[in-house]
């Protein structure tokens, strides 16, 4: 299967174990503040899992969510699964911030400013700190 | 409190309880099968509610993500919670299709060509009675 979900290296990894990994996405200078919790088996749905593994990965979810408000106090998270054009179950997991260059709209709508958000340097470690007393 | 997700009205509820609704959008004709799936009290994030009501909210998200599959059989679910505009948390569901108008971009950036997808004239009404039999 040729799916670059299951196929990623270098991959900036903030937890991981068998069932799911959570990495800091860097693939927009104007979306500092962005995190992705990955399903590790090749799943599309949420409801191609079962409720077990759903709740597992929702707690990885809020864990993230509940880190990322703690570190960077964000005006907003955003929380959304897409995968249309790699359907392999992940979930994006944002802070936005009124000032961000997308604010109030989606990431995915046009940029309305330049980004002006400066984060802290080591708000990944702090998150990541954070996982690792939290998820076992 | 002036919200709109408080105060609206005139809404295609497909379901709802004291904790939750679930109401058919039609606010663009190029996102025809949507759902949105709300908390009834004005919380803002997730991590808002305790374990328990996450669990009841994301219960009814996935109910309404697995009758859109039954009924509708898209490409794609996209599951979404932004409330950056309005910060009272509701949740999207999208059945989303390769020929819909904005496929395989998620609905917020730019159409890519016009909406020629005709779903069943009576899927809400089909949700709806899928969603009276698995919710309580």
């Amino acid at each position: 299967m040729n799916c670059p979900i299951c196929q990623a290296q270098n991959e900036e990894i903030l937890w991981q174990n068998e069932d799911l990994r959570i990495i800091v996405v860097n693939e927009d200078a104007n979306v500092p503040a962005f995190c992705r919790v990955i399903w590790q088996s090749h799943q599309a749905e949420m409801t191609d899992l079962n409720e077990t593994q759903r709740a597992v990965l929702m707690n990885a979810v809020y864990h993230t969510e509940t880190a990322m408000r703690e570190v960077l106090r964000p005006t907003k998270i955003n929380l959304a699964s897409l995968g249309n054009v790699v359907p392999h179950l992940h979930w994006h997991v944002i802070a936005r911030f009124d000032c961000d260059a997308y604010f109030p709209a989606p990431i995915w709508a046009n940029a309305q400013r330049e980004n002006t958000l400066r984060l802290p340097e080591n708000w990944t470690e702090q998150v990541k700190n954070i996982l690792a007393q939290k998820l076992v």
